[in-house]
């Protein structure tokens, strides 16, 4: 049987070009003891695959070029030499970028008993949503009445971090940042104050956050940095923690590019800034999935998908990511 | 009676001039009931002062231009109406910056019974010190075996710093930053590895601090910000802890100076940053003084103070603080 999988045939600097990214096709070893063939239904594409693109470790291993890139994908067993997980099991794994995933059972995860459809698993039920879950509860520690403020918050982790801090409750404010019109209207219904970044300098930017929210924010999840960061940290209250998630802003930058002029703030206001890895902390996803996997079921928590079709569009997806043409989680489906 | 005290005739821009502290002379009102008259034997300045100077709220209201500057000094009680503080005591305020004060009894502290000079209550038992401790102990949360890196390390702060963490005892090494040769050497008298930041950027800074403790920091102790901050972030542990106590470089900058480029490395590095102002930690302040007190007057941690003597040289001991001129606490001597 054989698999088609995209591979990097040279590190990018800068923005990767579409080049770069080449479609080839394995022929699958005979299946090992153990085993099982996965044939891919969706495939995830995610801003931090852009870290393990640089041939440099950062806290994952890099991509290694020749050999099929890797990401999060559901599908189902369609061959097993594996008794746990029989032809027809439905399974999440980090194997993406391909048609059919070759995998020892220990590298799988049987999708949970939930009534919401596969997809969700790669998104509000999957590592975005627990990054948005774990950076709000287990690194800023938020509290019923704080006010929170989100960037790239109509993005797949952002979307859930603004909605997990409405269904904290209390009086506080959730204050999203996002870019695009049609954006901003989704965080509106969502209950959400929108700001817009398009066009704004950071003391612009930092002026709108104060007016959005003259108290300040209790917690602020970062999911951008740059002119984001900076407004943030002008807009912090006494003791407020900063949970740093992703600096997409600098992804894709070839030259080191100045930080916040205004980290005086943190000392200041008694603030925290601590950045996380969600991996660190996978041993509460079961929590994770009890606590807000009926919240989805139920529909009091909503999410979007922007969804490419074919494994050919998967370089595109993940491209998209950076210009900010996605809402919700950007999925490839197959 | 009257009292001679330096105010500022005006806010300053960048590094204050000399010409804005002036020295003026005020007749003391009759003691009121519950007061007392403290001649002050010594005055402390230290670098947070600067952020009064100009006007605005930080965390400290603003001095008030023509009204007494105000700081630590210690002092003997020469007259009194307040029985707990009978004349002769010895004592310890903030009303610092001129040669004799009037303050109700409940504004100053009588000073401990430890067998040190009087002086060390500005500096290593003072507010120096216990913002040394809190910084290591209560944010950044210093274990046994940890590295910790200081910068400034010969200051006031920075020097208790460095002690205290060789003290906290097993393999964990300690690095100090300092400019100043005769600084590098009691550094590493201390049983500190020195590390001069003269000459250097980020870069190179951080190509040293490298050098030093190759495998990086568990603790920053951050007295500076600008490289130091940035050489520092290029040199952390897997959840590290950098407390952030001040940011001197920036203290008498006209313009915004850009933050570091690094900060990405927070995230890599899944680390911590915080500022603290040690006045919210003045509870523990008799814990401080009980663990730290005994091994400053048996000679287990050592302090060296620069001098300056007389009223008048209140400013220009004050201006040395930002040219590095000082080693340990920065005195006044009346």
């Amino acid at each position: 049987m054989q698999s088609r999988y995209f591979t990097l045939i040279d590190y990018p600097e800068g923005t990767p070009a579409r080049e770069l990214f080449d479609l080839r096709t394995r022929e699958l070893p005979e299946l090992g003891d153990g085993e099982i063939r996965v044939r891919n239904t969706w495939l995830s594409v995610d801003p931090y695959m852009r870290g393990r693109m640089s041939g440099v470790k950062t806290y994952v291993d890099p991509f290694i070029a020749g050999e099929p890139l890797e990401g999060a994908a559901v599908g189902e067993v369609i061959e097993s030499r594996n008794t746990r997980l029989p032809a027809g099991t439905r399974v999440s794994h980090m194997a993406g970028w391909r048609d059919v995933a070759q995998l020892p059972g220990d590298a799988v995860h049987p999708l949970p008993e939930l009534d919401v459809p596969d997809s969700a698993f790669l998104g509000v039920l999957g590592m975005p949503g627990m990054t948005a879950w774990t950076g709000l509860n287990r690194i800023a520690a938020m509290r019923e009445g704080d006010n929170v403020l989100v960037s790239a918050a109509a993005g797949a982790v952002g979307s859930l971090a603004v909605q997990l801090a409405r269904a904290r409750g209390g009086k506080g404010k959730v204050v999203g940042i996002a870019g695009a019109p049609e954006k901003l209207e989704w965080l509106a219904s969502l209950g959400v104050e929108p700001v817009s970044y398009r066009g704004k300098d950071a003391g612009e930017l930092a002026a709108d956050l104060h007016k959005a929210c003259p108290e300040g924010f209790d917690v602020v999840y970062e999911n951008v940095g740059g002119a984001c960061l900076e407004a943030a940290l002008d807009n912090l209250r006494i003791g407020a923690r900063i949970a740093i998630c992703g600096l997409i802003d600098s992804y894709n930058a070839t030259a080191p590019a100045p930080g916040p002029s205004n980290l005086a703030k943190l000392l200041f206001n008694r603030a925290r800034m601590e950045g996380f890895i969600v991996t660190d902390h996978w041993d509460h996803y079961p929590h994770f999935l009890t606590t807000v996997g009926p919240l989805v079921a139920g529909g009091e928590i909503t999410y979007r998908e922007t969804v490419e079709e074919g494994l050919e569009a998967t370089p595109d997806a993940f491209l998209k990511l950076f210009d900010g043409s996605n809402t919700g989680k950007m999925l490839v489906k197959l």
